[in-house]
């Protein structure tokens, strides 16, 4: 493994992190405190990104972003091929300049989504075929096909073409055989990713089996990639069932100095669970989501705005708040803005989840850098427990 | 007229109107820059509102109104009665407050709203009982209930209640009925106003016929109104007829010393030939009705951002504006988000509608202050032609 990162070299590494807080050696956490350089600006970690599907995080400009605290976005590879296109964003620029973003972007590999569409794909060792969710027409990714689309877009990180599947509900046959072509995807990644000004990460696998989840994080820790993705989680497991599937992944990276992603969870108590055993970033649609649904979290728990007991209270979502909503508008105002269906309604409620969880985020990091994250970790999981019910329903 | 505007004590007037630059002597314009002195602050004038029906211009924040120029706004009486109910706006504080708006605001009397819904009202000389656009339930506005619930929604200029009729499509006999109405329902409006800090606006109505229009405006300007709003016009009328009602309202208030609003008026050209005609100020839901389906309004005219030629587009949707949308992104970006129905483009290609429309006034008030509207008539026609073919749409 090591000798495979020395391949690159360390000044002009795409993606330089360091550790700069690490677990406590008495092993009361695995929680670090990290810093990521990249192209396009710092990250500091634990890190949540919010995700721009389609070149825009839903219902915010980048101001709105920025104001928020996001320091990294996710956009999606599969539906910018798709709609409108990477050649074209590749003609306009790249990615950044297209949406107007300056800071860093991650892209995934479009893995999830294609493989995702169930009936509509067919996957054998060389891609997979699918039919677009927007005309049926017919496509074909490969690994190649993927890094040279997420090249084109030329985010700060591209992720290597991998197969998820269901984590729970999968045989334990599925799960090797998608993890067998995942990292044979992972080799192939490597082998066509040239861009120098950005990083790649490799995807672990291996759904909820010890011994398959460990071989799988064995095996793409061998890889010299910039980062470890954890993939095939936050699906239909259990967060008790996800945290042994974590730990094993952990524990095979203990010593491996690479940051460590875990794709697509988004809810505060699961955040911290995760970051407790050790990740470093997340992204996830849930926070904005839930928000366009008139759910708001607060360190109280949930506000459903659309309740009729809001109608006429006067106060803001959540004291004290920051956010844009909070600054400004009170509950009753924002409760009258969903009942109309208007437009601002949703970009202040998720302006407000951004905000609360980006905050979050901050707060844990400060525990790790004043070293009592131990410590606070029953106050923080008081505060994610009121979230957690959102996370929940 | 004179001896009633006396019975109110200028010093505490709540409306105190300057004429800055009066028209030429010469008559080739009947255009005037002032200044109107409200509650809430200062508008300069020839002004354009901004629509605010439910509480809220569609898609804009309080910021992004003062970014693109709004001075003053304009709120729905009608709809903010049905919801979320002035009282309770009352209760929060206020529309202001409710809002985050700290300019100044005006509501108009819902009488336009009211008498609009056709078969689901009936007009009687006490009032108008109609059913509720969203639950059907039934309403019943007087001139006094109007004014109350103006009173409580706390803008700076209420309107008194009055009957419009369709300008063109309306028999001589209903206009004249409606006029009749309307100069009843003046008198009692002004004599339940109490509100002292809020200044309340007639309005003049008589269709197309120059008797029944200048019969209007006198009686109007006979009260002792604050300002003197022009009704019945921006419907099924030409611009032609719209110009000749116009000019025998505007000869007939030409020295009175009271802004005139034209009630409904919003395409560019329409605006530019107003502002000639003299009138102060404006509203109209078109900047950002038409931003929110794709089109553009620039000084080339209009832009149908869902046409294919945009998609490859890098330029911005118009050189060297000053707005949101302009200054970060371009042609192809905003044609993705229409594309995708990502809730952005709409803000966004509403900051540039209403920043556009905002400037042209700022140009218009500009060559005014000058001395030079007369001369810059030819140039501003010019740039609103490419804008008129727009309202023509």
């Amino acid at each position: 493994m090591t000798s495979a990162l020395d391949e690159r070299p360390v000044e002009s590494s795409p993606a330089r992190f360091e550790v700069l807080v690490p677990p406590p050696a008495d092993g009361s956490t695995q929680a670090r405190l990290g810093r990521l350089a990249l192209s396009h600006g710092v990250v500091e970690t634990p890190q949540f990104m919010p995700v721009g599907t389609n070149a825009t995080v839903k219902a915010l400009s980048p101001d709105d972003l920025r104001e928020a605290g996001a320091t990294i976005i996710l956009a999606n590879t599969y539906h910018l091929y798709l709609r409108p296109g990477h050649e074209r964003i590749s003609r306009l620029g790249g990615l950044h300049r297209f949406m107007a973003w300056d800071r860093p972007v991650l892209t995934d590999s479009g893995g999830f989504q294609v493989v995702s569409l169930g009936e509509m794909r067919k996957v054998d060792d060389q891609g997979v075929t699918f039919q677009s969710h927007l005309d049926g027409s017919y496509h074909r990714f490969t690994p190649e096909l993927s890094i040279a689309v997420q090249e084109a877009l030329g985010a700060d990180i591209a992720v290597a073409f991998d197969q998820p599947v269901p984590p729970a509900s999968s045989s334990r046959a599925d799960v090797a055989e998608a993890a067998r072509r995942t990292h044979l995807w992972a080799e192939r990644s490597l082998a066509a990713h040239k861009r120098p000004n950005q990083a790649l990460f490799g995807i672990v696998q291996g759904g909820l089996d010890p011994e398959l989840r460990e071989e799988s994080a064995r095996f793409v820790a061998g890889l010299p990639f910039d980062g470890i993705c954890i993939g095939g989680l936050a699906g239909d497991e259990t967060a008790a069932q996800r945290g042994v599937a974590l730990d094993v992944a952990v524990r095979l990276l203990r010593d491996d100095p690479r940051p460590r992603y875990l794709m697509g969870l988004g809810s505060p108590a699961d955040l911290l669970d995760a970051v407790h055993r050790g990740v470093d970033l997340f992204d996830s649609v849930l926070p904005a989501r839930v928000a366009r649904n008139g759910q708001l979290w607060t360190p109280e728990g949930r506000i459903n705005i659309r309740n009729a007991r809001y109608a006429d209270d006067d106060r803001p979502v959540q004291e004290g708040c920051r956010c844009l909503l909070c600054r400004n508008f009170s509950r009753a105002y924002l409760a009258h803005l969903f009942r109309a269906e208007e437009l601002l309604a949703y970009r202040l409620a998720t302006c407000h989840n951004m905000t609360f969880t980006l905050d979050f985020m901050a707060d844990i990091r400060a525990s790790l850098r004043s070293g009592t994250f131990s410590a606070c970790l029953s106050e923080l999981r008081a505060r994610a427990a009121g979230k957690g019910r959102v996370s929940a329903s």
